[in-house]
């Protein structure tokens, strides 16, 4: 080590710090897998024909120190004004504990959906304690674990009683005063299903023309109306009464159950979430016990373990798309869990007593506000209102607006002569001061004695939050130690690989995070204008143009905020496209058996026919059957739904065959993007043959899953497709699927920083690196297991399927398998899809060779435990493998198993000092089913389980 | 819940986020501890005729949002612009990895010293990889856990030479090219101790006349010498060489060790520390195997647990000043673990190549820099350079500092002619461009190819980072899981009480953590013009403002970065009013028995004589015998140093009495404020007569204990004290005692925030519930155990001491009761400190009722462990107490134990599903000593030990 220049590069993101493998592991790797170089591998790997021409190229790559600086500067073009503006979203304290220790933790952004409920019992509690909040707040039976916006919320809401409703009628009531985005994301859902859309006053509802009815509560104008009337309406004439509600309002005011509201959505945004110029943030669902088979997305609910100990777990998941397909409730597959956490943590923090100390706040304000406008002359409406008036202003709203804006506050146009000001948690009296001063008024005092004017009917007379949970200590000591235990209980990436086929966990750097903390990125209201946003134009011009790049597309939209959502954005784009040019008879998809759920249950949502085309052996689509489908529905193809690589982890050769076919008989290709990790630099799902696409930003780039969303799916299309991409009202245009025009733009600094970083080489290098990890663990495991589905040269892409099926016979499942995972210290890979019966294992490129090992090791060790029943050793029902996983309960307690507590407790792969240990055994999920609980259980019970 | 207005304040941070009892808790206790209310007893606890005359009162308190709000605009006010000053400051890059997982973590920075070795495995281990990387970097064979600052170190390593050096000379030899603040608190650290301090360059040393010397490497102007001639010179004399080196400069130059250096100091802060306009960072201390038992600070080493596995814990703390007192090798007691953990960090993530490699940019751009000035014709000094070069300049000096600060950059001033630049890890070819502008150069390219330019002999020869551990994968995926393993081995606040008595391990809230991250605080360069950090400097006067109002004193000097250092500091600025009114002689200081450690170590570091005071059985100062003593020493008394509440636990009605017989002799009286945290807004020290007292911000003010550092230990003085307490080189004044002007001021923001969000009431009822905490547990014990040292009316103040003595005759030591204590989820109290045998317990008032009531249950059970012991039923040494602490290698190996694993791993007060498991048994702490070993052990002795 004498003074001669290095060649390390200590600032090289993508091959230091993103990358797994350091360049000596990669080499000993390719011995392993046995091949001269990463370049050989790829051409084995990666057929030359769908290679794209040229590298990518982004120019230098960014240090991650260079990186906050841009980021930094680009942040400063945003201009984080007090905004007023409402409309559904509203600036809200983020309680600097919950920022700190769920926001910024790695233990909660980086862990996956809750599937594995066996290390997932910490999110599970906090998401429990979020349905049992909403419950409360909207006095409704059983609430899911969110949904991805109030708009989206409101539109399944709308399919949901459709589904639900005795009634035939084909039409929905839609009240006038809901939030424009919701009207237009219904209107959007509404169309290719044929349901009309009937807008009017709650007064103007003929019930029993419609088959459900859906009234914002309060009004998007400030309005408060009771809807007991109109819910008594709709249940005489067997129709569903749906009330989108603020729960900051919910907390003064009388709840949607009260009035016999079935369903409620809304958005919990305002319990401490960052607007975030538009998301993410969780959506609520509620509703009456008899809908709740027919609720879309996730609910976790009570179970016991093997024990008999509580455990929580996802109820009722036979209604969702993963199982049943196009004939799931919805295509919702992420939700936004992290951000349902924070509400949950929120309202623990508050508690009942807190959350009506602030609701009060906001509303004593409010009125106060008013009554300085009314004094001073003005036409202010509703007479009563919660948090939100709307202020004649005739010629004078655009000085008043400007006003505003120059003393550092948006207000909120509305139509040509009106205003609309909605005050928040935040808003100090100082702030209503400025507000008059907007208007010209100077004389008030703001900071007046707390004043309250709702209307009588409508004030709440139920209590909320009556569970012990809300009433635990509120220090923050406490807290903190509750975030910290609850964090504990899971294993999230910050612990162990995660190597969920198809779901791509990757590394989210710290250096991606950190600016999503950033009040430039997090405060912005959607709705603000542009010119204040310059950073996010900037942010979104930039990063859809390397999209476009990466994929070959022409244009992409970032308003879809999750996978699906994305499909079904890009399906709607090809109906638009084909009705656009008079064939909107087109309805027919051909689907590959092989597909995501989310594939079919995404078309019947754009009301396509799905027609399933089946596999070849091998896994690739049958090209014979393709095509043969393709020509029987010529006059009515819409398209067909295809991944790539295929989910069964193979760079199928004829991909651009089945592309031709389907555009020769009128069809357009959608292709899925959730394999993109295998193709960024290297193949272009453009240049194949799609016309569109989704990326899942949560896979490939390297946003968290946060345990369950938040996810972002923009859509590429080819230039023909670039006219009938989503519109959003705030642009003036139609089709809009979310609620704000760029779904969840607050975590896209995370994708931008990561391809900003990466450069091109990098993230070429990741996906060839991907492909690398993938093809090292098929070597280690040869001989062990059987890999399903390998190319023409032996070679798997990114991920690859272990079949487990041949030990069925022995007694031994793939849940088994998965649990005793658990013992190792893993999550369990991907269950039976695509293949029932299989594992589905996808590493990644962040995973080192010590990782990749650890897990091979504990693979093959569990094969030797399933030898052992083979060999007639001992009793399938006696192996460890049924009793996985182990706890401490079953350590400290007697032990009269046919292995050791050595052998149950530590098999290869598990750490032994730093072992994770689950806290539950393996728990029993038709027993939860059975016994349906979705709100947090008494803390009696809790001293009875534990008894 | 109907709608009426609650009282509930949900933003009253006081209350309802830092005070751990709810009021309905508070109650409760109030109840058990036998008092109507806390006006009761408090009035029963602190005597009237010590409490203060008004109540605090700061104005109203702020929310935690507002406070971030404030924060941010007073933040603004800084400005960080690009500082090239050097001087021992460096811009530097955090990993964005270490930032978040261990700077904004609480796992590590709310841990304390791990003087409980079994449940701080993690953080020993960071330790240990610090000291192996300063070993190897200085070449020398032992390194301690850190010291305050780089110039404290240089004090340190002048006092330690004399304690070590052979020679009996009393001067000592200070090259002149150390940075200004190195002589200065080298000279403050010399004068009380007579010893004479000679200044020249290393050809000027007369080696026969001193007992050591020390050198600047680099120099503070850049300049690169060998000292292995003065170190030969210095031995042949028999005395002490030291270098100071900065350790990025090391990756390329050669080492200290191999110049025959005794031993080596310097700052570790441009490892990935950020500036924090002068701290905290880490300073370093390695030495030659010799001198070792002479070293002061915390030293890490390896031993073995029960089992005979590897364990880590501190080695020879027979050296420290808690064990020796006045004879201690220093009164060194904080470090600064947290950062130093973070600059291990960085040398783990970059390994010996990417520091190369940081090394090599940073002198070539030097070089580059360099060369394009001399060719524009400045004459610039010296010829060759490793970071840092003096430029003469002639009359121009003012014109091209302030041309550099108008572009951004700040440069050093340099005498009247002279200007330093030094550049640093993020200096980029942009940063050389701008630097050649304001020197008038415009012609010249920054980026060129890579120069080097080191003189031949020192360039480095050998290998540094070679263990393993700096060689591990550094993707960060690998990187953030052994953080989070090394987290997770440690028990912190964010799990568990540390009822440490005299530690105040009190909340440290989100909110007052947050700002320490913001640049606006954190890149600040401490010799930065005024006018660029005006932030600072309303943040320091209105802190010191509050301080003043709280401690009844006239001013506050913010520069001791550790309560041992504000007692040194407190002692000197007596010692210099002594002087300044012709009594230098007075050189006598009463301390009773009962007094932290540091404070005689303190008292012989300003070379005073330290008499002790006798205490009474009930635990006061012996008021006859303080009178004695005073009287008898009249002519010579200097002072007292007394600590109020006492170290005992309680109100000494007779404080005013001593104070005024100190006074009556014509002593200063020194109140340590250790425990303050049981006086704020009931008591002021300068009401009692407190001359100077120091407050422990990292105690009473919530900064966190980091694992042992940082601290800050500022001095509050009577108006007669102000013209004497510290002062510093940048100021042009005399006397300073840290490197930085104000210490550690990057996290003063901590203690700010929390004066600012309680507010004068808020404040005051913190110290009520800490007194309320302390005496529940008092009441919740009785009966079980005696509590030593009561007031009169039967309470203690804020802590307590629990008479474990008797248990003695058992077998039952503290010890075992203390780690018992980790079986149930716990870190022990203070053990044997005042009393031996004794744990000395500390709630704060940041503990819930619950949290109390686990510590109690879990006592209340050890003293039945204890009972069945002396009823004869189980012998000590089968006892569960013995075997303690328990871990999961217990529970899984057999099991011949007199109890079941139940009782063993799950006493009262442990948690079931949440327990915290310690990664080894019991330490062996004395075959540590025994093997010394203070670096990173072999990886193969780790598989060893494994087996």
């Amino acid at each position: 080590m004498t003074f001669t220049p290095t060649s390390y590069q200590p600032y090289d993101f993508a091959n230091r710090r993103h990358i797994g493998p350091s360049p000596a592991e990669m080499e000993e790797m390719l011995g392993v897998v046995g091949v001269a170089d990463l370049d050989a591998l790829i051409a084995e790997t990666v057929p030359e024909a769908i290679r794209q021409a040229q590298p990518l190229d982004f120019g230098p790559p960014l240090s991650e120190q260079e990186l906050l600086v841009h980021m930094r500067a680009v942040s400063k073009k945003n201009k984080a004004l007090i905004s007023l503006i409402g409309q559904g979203y509203h600036a809200a304290i983020t309680p600097p504990a919950i920022k700190r220790n769920i926001f910024e933790n790695p233990a909660w952004y980086t862990a996956y959906t809750p599937y594995q409920p066996e290390i997932s019992q910490g999110r599970l509690e906090a998401l429990l304690n979020y349905q049992t909040m909403i419950c409360d707040l909207t006095g409704l039976d059983i609430a899911n674990a969110s949904l991805l916006d109030e708009a989206t919320a409101a539109a399944e809401a709308m399919t949901m009683a459709q589904r639900s409703a005795k009634s035939k009628a084909m039409a929905f009531f839609v009240d006038e005063a809901l939030h424009p985005q919701n009207i237009a994301v219904i209107r959007t859902r509404a169309k290719p299903l044929g349901i009309e859309i009937v807008t009017g006053r709650p007064s103007d509802l003929d019930a029993a023309a419609v088959f459900g009815a859906i009234f914002q509560y309060p009004g998007t104008n400030g309005v408060l109306r009771d809807f007991t009337p109109q819910m008594e309406a709709l249940h005489a004439a067997k129709a569903i009464g749906i009330v989108i509600a603020d729960p900051m309002a919910l907390c003064l005011l009388k709840e949607p159950g009260e009035m016999g509201a079935d369903i409620a959505v809304g958005s919990t945004q305002r319990f401490g979430v960052p607007i975030g110029y538009g998301g993410p943030h969780a959506a609520y669902m509620a509703c009456k016990d008899a809908l709740k088979r027919a609720m879309p997305g996730r609910i976790v609910g009570v179970s016991i373990d093997a024990r008999g100990n509580r455990a929580y777990r996802l109820a009722l998941q036979t209604r969702e798309q993963h199982i049943r397909r196009e004939k799931a409730t919805s295509n919702v597959c992420t939700a936004q869990a992290l951000l349902a956490v924070m509400a949950s943590m929120y309202a623990v923090f508050h508690g009942p007593e807190g959350l009506k100390g602030i609701a009060q706040q906001i509303h004593s304000r409010t009125v106060r506000m008013a009554e300085g406008l009314r004094k001073a002359g003005f036409d202010v409406f509703p007479k009563k209102c919660f948090d939100t008036v709307t202020v004649e202003v005739g010629p004078f709203q655009g000085a008043i607006l400007k006003s505003a804006v120059d003393e550092g506050i948006n207000l909120r146009k509305v139509g040509e002569t009106k205003i609309g000001i909605t005050l928040d948690e935040c808003t100090r009296p100082e702030t209503i001061a400025t507000v008059w001063r907007a208007f010209g008024i100077t004389d008030a005092d703001p900071d007046t004695a707390p004043a309250y004017d709702l209307p009588e009917g409508l004030v709440r007379r139920t209590p909320y939050l009556t569970h012990e949970i809300f009433h635990m200590n509120r220090a923050e000591t406490e807290m903190m130690r509750y975030m910290r235990r609850l964090a504990d209980r899971d294993l999230a990436l910050d612990r162990a690989m995660i190597p969920l086929g198809s779901c791509t966990m990757k590394l989210n750097a710290a250096a991606e995070m950190i600016p999503v903390s950033w009040d430039e990125f997090a405060a912005l209201h959607p709705f603000a204008p542009a010119d204040q946003a310059e950073g996010y134009a900037q942010l979104i011009g930039d990063l859809s143009a390397k999209l476009c790049e990466i994929t070959g597309y022409a244009a992409f939209s970032l308003q879809p905020n999750s996978g699906a959502q994305g499909e079904y954005a890009g399906l709607l784009t090809i109906a638009a496209y084909h009705e656009a040019r008079g064939e909107a008879g087109r309805n027919i998809c051909l689907i590959p058996v092989s597909a995501h759920g989310t594939n079919p249950a995404s078309a019947q949502m754009v009301g396509w026919k799905v027609v399933p085309v089946k596999s070849l052996d091998n896994g690739d689509i049958d090209l014979e059957d393709f095509r043969a489908k393709a020509a029987q529905h010529a006059d009515a193809l819409a398209g067909c739904m295809i991944t790539y690589p295929s989910t069964h982890g193979v760079f199928e050769e004829t991909v651009k065959e089945v592309c031709a076919i389907t555009h020769e008989h009128g069809g357009q290709v959608y292709i899925d993007g959730a394999n993109m990790n295998a193709m960024v630099g290297l193949s272009r799902p453009g240049d194949l043959g799609g016309d569109v696409s989704h990326l899942n930003l949560h896979k490939t780039f390297c946003i968290p899953h946060g345990g369950g969303g938040p996810g972002m799916g923009p859509i590429g299309v080819k230039p023909h497709l670039v006219p009938h991409l989503p519109g959003h009202p705030h642009m003036g245009t139609e089709g809009a699927v979310s609620a704000a025009p760029y779904g969840s733009p607050s975590i896209l600094p995370i994708s931008w920083a990561y391809c900003l970083m990466m450069g091109g080489a990098g993230l070429t290098q990741a996906t060839r690196v991907a492909i690398l990890n993938a093809n090292y663990i098929v070597k280690r495991l040869e001989g062990a297991y059987d890999v399903l589905y390998k190319g023409p040269s032996g070679r798997v892409a990114h991920e690859c399927i272990i079949d487990t099926r041949p030990f069925a016979e022995l007694g031994v499942t793939v849940d088994d398998i998965a649990k005793r995972l658990v013992d190792c210290g893993f999550h369990a890979p991907t269950m039976s899809f695509p293949v029932a019966g299989t594992l589905m294992v996808e590493p990644t490129e962040s995973e080192t060779m010590a990782e990749l090992d650890r897990f091979c090791d504990a693979m093959l060790a569990i094969r030797e435990e399933i030898a052992e029943i083979e060999a007639g050793h001992v009793e399938a029902a006696a192996s460890p493998l049924k009793f996985a996983p182990h706890t401490v309960e079953d350590l400290v307690g007697d032990w009269d198993r046919a292995y050791s507590r050595e052998q149950g407790c530590f098999p290869p792969g598990a750490f032994r000092v730093d072992k994770y240990w689950p806290p539950v055994n393996r728990v029993d999920n038709a027993w939860g089913d059975r016994n349906l609980t979705c709100t947090c259980p008494p803390m009696s019970d809790y001293a009875e389980a534990a008894e």
